[in-house]
């Protein structure tokens, strides 16, 4: 007897993350015989323990493989991170109390270092309330920083819109620096691992073009050291690019974002690392600078997504179907790079209990010696994750993404409060 | 015997004012009996002061065709206004020894309403010394702040970049906003004019999605009723998206960017009005927010260009020449639309007297009466504008963008001082 499949979509969410859905969906539908309907936890892992379940067999086939198109999270994402077993048993419980109503079998998380995490202690607790259930959990991440797996699926879609800006910005700044702007500065995220701000290292074709200065959340920042590079830049190319993470800090571990800065009523200004940076070029070196935040725009630009991660995305969901169908509990797929040049990959698997809370930061040897730039090592790993791509279609000059029907599965157990 | 021309970019650079290069320097190439050779001024018109001029018959075919493909100024521009005839006579006096030097007969400056300004006072000069030119503007702006014509070239693709930007980050908000941001703020270009505001408009598809509200630089902010706006949004439909201009100010002409914000050492914060707004959001009405600043990003976003302003772009450089070689003096091409549904357009022509130093606002029939939003009158006008795609070619994961040779000719002057 076939039993249900339940997914969820946690944490911050990406421009692919719908493929890895349209990914589990699809080929659950394939497999008839072993899974019944795919209930999504609207807005991830509350739906679960609010039970607000949508039955997404409701949805066409037309409507699922166009979530391959969309960014977002097409069923609600959530930062919710559930306090440990020990903590919080009722959490626990209550999930498995909604996953017996529906006749759950199968279990999908569809996060980073924290839901793996969660995957990890959802399926021990079933195990250990001898309730079947297979867990798996399907990587997801912007940040990159899941151990294991060669990258995460999102990454290099977020890698591709950086790069690409940057690249675009370059030339614009270049053309204006006789008379206008010297300094550009662009803000990514990343508050832990420097991966997206390397990304942008990949617009570099040749030296003195942008970004001429990367700041990592790896390397703390040192003013003197990043003024006078700024000033080297601008005397011998005439401007300056530089490509910062949202994780600056300093040497005493201090984010850049939240030092100093007051509005008129005396609070401390949160977020925003570069107006902090070109303020310091505009005090220290007096250039006329411009700075951009790029926040959401970076891991929601479908339209420049990379074609590379869009695959791996939809393989990393693929695969957890079909490793749940074989009874593989506590895993998760993984990228595993076979080749570099030319670029392979295929899908290997990590045991949950591996992955679970640990961060993946960028290799020393991936940034140059003097903190600034990244290394052809680093350009070597990270140029095939932007290759190809894959744009949506467009309808009336913007691109069509679909929103689903969402139809909600009819409660079967008493209300409970999160 | 065939004269040379001169073309400079000036001003802010578009993601398309290369296809108005590539349209003059390609329309000049099949007109040789008329047209020698097309100068460009390296760094817009402080080339043509300082004699430093760029032989663009140096360049390939294949290099001039990929101009449509590139954003920047591909010869450099420059902020470099001329003043008046009377204060200046030295700089316009230069001017036209240089053009005798090289025998330029025509003369193209593609920009904004200062360069028509500069464009019509270098036609006066030359006329006045007997010096034979033929003087055409190539409207550029991405304000779409000029007269007469329809729309702007250069305007639809920034437009096209902030309406898709929009359109993605309100999937991502809208996914996340159960247990995270609630708030997402988004600063684009327009000091004065509110076009690019506006267009962000057209990515809400339905009621209650991405954007809820705009804020126009035409309309003075009003704090309570914002903050209230927002309120009814978050509590209505979960999230709020705001798109905001740069040059959002209050009821005393006084930019937000500018109001209060100062950093450790006392100094005023330069721009920034989305960090403004967003701060106000978190300290007025206690929700979590976000908030991006698009910069050059916008107006260099040649990946994302808008066809329709890549067809206008190259239509109007390639127009420019026609009409100088028909002696036509003075002039603009403008673009003239000839039906909404279906969207025609056609290349038309106005003097530059009546385009010089004028700045075309937004109607105010375009933006709703609570001044919070666009109008349908405003969507019919602007849908047009962004559609289409013209992705540029792609290699190794990134837009192929051409650096020209900009190979100098030969100085016969003697040194000028700027």
């Amino acid at each position: 007897m076939p039993r249900n499949a339940f997914y969820a979509q946690s944490g911050g969410v990406t421009a692919v993350i719908n493929a890895s859905a349209a990914g589990v969906i699809e080929t659950a539908r394939k497999h008839k015989k072993q899974i019944g309907r795919v209930y999504a936890g609207r807005n991830g892992i509350i739906g679960a323990l609010t039970e607000d379940l949508i039955d997404t067999s409701k949805e066409t086939s037309a409507a699922i493989r166009q979530l391959r198109e969309t960014p977002g999270g097409a069923f609600g994402s959530a930062r919710y991170k559930l306090k440990s077993i020990e903590k919080n048993l009722r959490e626990y419980e209550r999930l498995v109390e909604v996953f017996k109503a529906h006749d759950i079998g199968y279990f999908f998380l569809n996060g980073g270092n924290d839901s793996a995490d969660t995957c990890l202690k959802v399926s021990q607790l079933a195990e250990k309330m001898g309730y079947p259930l297979t867990a798996v959990h399907v990587p997801k991440t912007v940040d990159n920083d899941l151990p294991i797996t060669d990258c995460c699926p999102g990454f290099g879609s977020v890698a591709k819109y950086v790069a690409t800006s940057m690249l675009e910005a370059g030339f614009d700044v270049e053309s204006m620096a006789k008379t206008s702007t010297k300094v550009f500065i662009m803000e990514v995220m990343g508050r832990h691992a420097g991966w997206i701000t390397a990304a942008m290292g990949l617009a570099q074709g040749k030296p003195g073009t942008a970004p001429h200065l990367l700041l990592f959340p790896e390397i703390p920042f040192d003013e003197e050291a990043f003024l006078a590079a700024v000033k080297r830049n601008v005397d011998q190319y005439g401007y300056c690019a530089v490509g910062v993470s949202e994780g600056l800090h300093d040497r005493d571990g201090k984010f850049l974002a939240e030092s100093g800065l007051k509005d008129a009523f005396g609070h401390a200004q949160l977020g925003g690392v570069a107006p902090r940076i070109a303020e310091l070029v505009r005090g220290k070196l007096n250039l006329k600078h411009h700075w951009a935040v790029a926040d959401y725009l970076q891991r929601a630009g479908r339209h420049i997504a990379s074609k590379t991660d869009l695959e791996q995305s939809y393989a990393v969901g693929k695969a957890a179907v079909e490793y749940a169908i074989k009874g593989m509990n506590s895993v998760m797929p993984t990228i595993v790079r076979t080749s570099s040049k030319p670029y392979r990959w295929k899908i290997g698997v990590a045991n949950l209990s591996d992955v679970a809370n640990v961060e993946k930061k960028m290799p020393r040897d991936f940034i140059t010696e003097d903190g600034f730039h990244i290394t052809q090592k680093c350009r070597n790993y990270l140029a095939p994750l932007i290759a190809g791509e894959a744009p949506p279609k467009f309808e009336n000059g913007l691109p069509r993404y679909v929103r689903l029907k969402n139809a909600a599965v009819k409660k079967k157990t008493p209300e409970f409060k999160l």
